[in-house]
């Protein structure tokens, strides 16, 4: 999908959402609640790379290639409601981190006139979600099971923020812990749950047990690709400074660097957890040093190209022929990621 | 409802909640998961009057006094999600007001290990309120009618929190921004949604045009004796120290006050306006001095005495008998209320 076409979409929306809001307002509370759900809208919604919905209309299409128009234009309707999900995540995480600027502009609730009661313009937000897909698709037979999904998609995702939260130390890193994060924290909401509206939309049923497991691996390639780049991104390129060492996370580096110098048990282990997870900039510097200087980028080059393999040979396998160029491009556009 | 059925419900739904939430992990994961969201559950909910829950099950009994103690069961726990989405909003509006006390206990996002991740928790808890809807009725002929209308509250509540944040001058005290402001924060969420869920729970179709216009008289009542309250109230037996005037609150007495002195035009309106939403304590009480000089306090018992006689009028003529008494002791319950 174009990213133009989705921007027409999100405008849409915003329209819907605002005259749902005024319906029982009178003109000046009317005016000014259209101002501020017009500005949150815009400015939490700017600069997005709609991904997510891009993947879901994809799909979409890809399985109802004779779809009208009005069953598309429906159906972006519904996938761009995941940006809607993304802008409410993020708002609520800037203020959480205490972020300052996001997509190269100041976050939501860093803006004077905007403050602490961005949590509220994120609930508006959020509760627009579920409105706009009733308005979408009100007789569609899968209305229900779309609700169902966001719902989920939501639930899931805050408890993978929470488990991502609660790993700070060197003994969180490790292989199963990493996997459950990147499970709950990014590969559901950002690849199976698209997919998953994709096959709804289309109304074509009985693929979640095959679809689940392939998300859920790309969506684990997608997210090592950003903790490798969080290390050794070219910071001009990916736009931020990694913090990951600093702050403990549990990466797909960490859990490799801590597999590969317990395996070496030659001392470095313990060094690498004395600087590891720690705030001073000279303790970051030395773990970071530990983790280059064990190579663990050589694994990861090889991780990648043994995973693409293995996504591209099970897409091959895949039940739906239809949708194999979109899952084949969605691998091979993760390929040689620089951000 | 008694105060222990709801508590048992809502052990209940806690245990539901947990389970879902550690379907995909492993043992570690799940015990931390399992602690943050019991935690979290307990604190956020513990103290509250579950007034909306009581009201909504009362309906729903008086409408199917027949109802299996299965069927009342499932009843309890969709009624339970209104305090639920309390403890949402509670959470969120906590860390927008920054404040540091609520039911006599720390708020929830003031206990150290805690903080901010308190926004990512009222994550987890509304995304539970569908969960558990869709799990306690799934064959119910208005489940979906109740997702809906528990979606719609969420969403009209956020606008009258956003209203409401948006009015802090004397310009906003306007009796027609002050109906607005009501109906979306208060009327809609407390009063309007327990009796709509109560009605649908029982499959009683047909009587949203009356109740509703009922349920906003009862919320306007209900919110000015809580504006009355913050400024008559006795603070040892209300347990807050009144902020409306300093604050410059469009309320029920912030808007009296204006049009009486409007009226009397002899400079008063003047002082009032001066001193009235400014930070200083000197300021607050010069304006509470005009205020209560005004005799607002007798229009209020009037206003009071005759919206009361009005609201058993109409129930009187309410079309469905059965419901009535709930009606008529609901309104009882509120006149005299000391806090």
């Amino acid at each position: 999908m174009s990213q133009k076409l989705m921007q027409s979409v999100l405008d849409g929306l915003k329209g819907t959402l605002i005259r749902s809001a005024v319906v029982r307002m009178q003109p000046q509370e009317a005016a000014e609640t259209t101002a501020r759900i017009s500005q949150m809208f815009d400015h939490t919604m700017a600069g997005g790379k709609h991904q997510r919905s891009g993947l879901a209309l994809n799909t979409f299409v890809a399985l109802a290639p004779k779809a009208s128009k009005t069953a598309i234009e429906n159906a972006a309707k519904v996938v761009a409601t995941l940006e809607m999900l993304q802008s409410y995540f993020l708002v609520l995480d800037d203020i959480m981190d205490q972020s300052q600027t996001r997509r190269g502009q100041p976050c939501w609730y860093t803006l004077p006139h905007v403050g602490l009661q961005a949590c509220n313009d994120a609930v508006i937000l959020e509760s627009g979600i579920a409105k706009v897909i009733r308005e979408a698709i009100p007789q569609h037979p899968q209305r229900d099971a779309i609700l169902a999904t966001m719902g989920e998609t939501k639930f899931k995702t805050s408890l993978g923020q929470f488990l991502d939260g609660a790993s700070n130390t060197i003994d969180h890193c490790k292989w199963d812990r990493y996997a459950q994060i990147v499970e709950h924290k990014t590969s559901h909401y950002s690849f199976y749950t698209p997919l998953a509206l994709g096959f709804h939309l289309a109304d074509v049923d009985g693929y979640k047990n095959t679809i689940q497991p392939l998300a859920y691996q790309i969506g684990y390639l997608f997210q090592a690709q950003d903790d490798f780049l969080d290390v050794y991104g070219d910071e001009k390129v990916t736009g931020k400074k990694g913090t990951d060492i600093a702050n403990g996370k549990c990466t797909w580096l960490a859990c490799q660097t801590v597999e590969k110098l317990k395996e070496a048990n030659d001392g470095r282990l313990e060094a690498f957890s004395a600087n590891f997870g720690k705030p001073e900039p000279e303790k970051t510097a030395a773990a970071k040093k530990i983790l280059i200087e064990a190579e663990v980028d050589k694994d990861f080059v090889e991780f990648v190209n043994n995973t693409s393999a293995d996504l591209h040979d099970k897409i091959d396998g895949f039940g739906r022929q239809e949708v194999k160029p979109v899952l084949h491009s969605l691998v091979e556009a993760l390929m040689g990621r620089k951000k």
